[in-house]
């Protein structure tokens, strides 16, 4: 399988492991070490036992909303890559959208997730447009 | 100097060049290449050209708020490394607080910026508290 192709599998089976509230697959996508979590509105969690711990409360609420992600980018750079990607929480018109960065790390040939964070998009790609159109003068 | 003592100091580096204003610090700061960026409720920029360029914006605007940067962690991992921290935006009653990661990669022995995520804090390390204390029955 080809690094990306292994890395967006690997972000996959993070979203899987939400999906299926399936806390035992959530532990094999973490890695054992050099570990951090920022879950949205969370201050940082250090360490695979507070990061597997917080995923076991959430996975454990029967009403968790679900979870969606969309336009996964994946970068490489030897054996440390991101997948950088969007969230969608909740469904129709209730929905939150997150801007998330899954931070993995090659260890034995296999992807193993070192760093989950996510935020808030309050603003969209329409608002960045990164200049205004030139003014037509006349 | 320490490994820990560089990476530090490269985040410090960071926080001063937002203090000053410093487009051409901040862009010291950061690496050349495989660069991504969240900004609190944007969505993701990818490539130095983008993110180099929102700091302009950012940095350019006389009436940015202050940021303080607090309880820095390093994590180090061979040539990756990243510090998580409290930032403080804004001053007294109206300050927000952001859980921020920094990822920095070392090249050519120097620690150079490829990361930067930070999202608000809805809940503090009290709400945190990981278990009830045992209940007294008597």
């Amino acid at each position: 399988m080809k690094d990306v192709d292994a890395i967006l599998a690997a972000n996959a089976a993070y979203y899987r492991a939400f999906a299926h509230g399936d806390s035992a697959a959530m532990g094999r996508v973490w890695a054992d070490d050099d570990v951090s979590c920022i879950h949205p509105g969370w201050p940082v969690l250090i360490g695979r036992r507070p990061v597997l711990k917080s995923y076991r409360n959430i996975l454990g609420n029967p009403n968790r909303e679900r979870i969606e992600h969309r336009e996964d980018t994946a970068m490489i750079f030897q054996d440390e890559g991101r997948v950088m990607c969007i969230e969608i929480i909740g469904t129709a018109d209730e929905a939150v959208v997150l801007a998330a960065t899954n931070w993995f790390r090659r260890i034995d040939g296999a992807w193993r997730m070192i760093h989950h964070q996510a935020s808030p998009i309050a603003i969209t790609d329409a608002d960045l447009a990164p200049d205004p159109p030139p003014q037509l003068l006349n």
